[in-house]
């Protein structure tokens, strides 16, 4: 499994989360309240609510391919209140993680991270992605999944999944 | 990152997980209420209490080390009720994937991964690891914290991630 395969899986999961949102929207819509208001939804009074979640499964799969890949992660604040401006946010998000090239990540193994909350420590480019990168990345998309599931939008393992490449024969 | 680098890291998860059902404990203790109240929780009417989303966790980990490891999985019986045979589950599941070794998960990558499940179709093994193996073991693992998060465990991120190898110089 490379880094680029990571990167791909967190760009599938994304494209999931997208359609959870659309999920919640049907839903908000058949129970006649404003989907917006699930966007500050928690599962704990001092725990993220739903569009931080967002915002910090976005920044895990940005930082991810941006160290990994060598390459500057743009700036994207966390401004976001409404679900619309949520959706804006992944699309940022997979715009940039998809530019980066499985050629930009040759070496990525080695590769030294340093992000700024190590204050001056640093990981092996292997260890950020396997201790940092997808377990934070899966925290939050699956805390954001478990806030609509909470509050009673329809959704089930397979919208979490989405589409697996089979083979037969 | 090898097909083994992702089984450690489940096992690590794992070891992270019997440290948030101590802090389930203490927190019980502290509030004077039965820990096993909690095995039962959940946090939806139609998911998967705790005690199954524990039986899962355990059950992705093991049947991604059998499969890439071209071992048989043994039988764990999903007839866990507390917290105290919970961790004997978790126990036993360490015990069976830290059995499989690195040189077991040679050509994991190229290995057909065909499950019950997939009614006669499979999956390449990177496949079957970065569509089904990560994505649902993380699933499970981070409801399991997200029940005990919700019902007031003093849980924070750090006890999810658990420790990871930074380097310094």
């Amino acid at each position: 499994m490379t880094h680029e395969d990571a990167i791909r899986l967190f760009a599938k999961t994304l494209r999931n989360l997208e359609h959870w949102m659309d999920k919640a929207a049907e839903y908000a819509k058949a129970k006649s309240f404003e989907v917006d208001v699930l966007a500050q939804s928690r599962l704990a009074p001092d725990q993220y609510p739903f569009v931080r979640q967002v915002q910090a499964a976005c920044d895990q799969a940005k930082y991810a391919a941006a160290y990994l890949g060598g390459k500057p992660a743009p700036s994207h604040p966390d401004t976001e209140q409404t679900f619309a401006e949520l959706r804006a946010r992944v699309e940022k998000c997979l715009a940039f993680i998809e530019s980066v090239s499985a050629k930009d990540f040759s070496g990525a193994e080695e590769r030294k991270v340093a992000p700024p909350w190590l204050g001056g420590k640093w990981l092996r480019g292997d260890d950020y992605l396997l201790h940092v990168a997808i377990p934070n990345f899966f925290f939050h998309a699956t805390t954001a999944y478990a806030i609509l599931r909470h509050n009673g939008v329809q959704l089930g393992k397979m919208d979490y999944i989405g589409s697996f490449p089979t083979q037969e024969g």
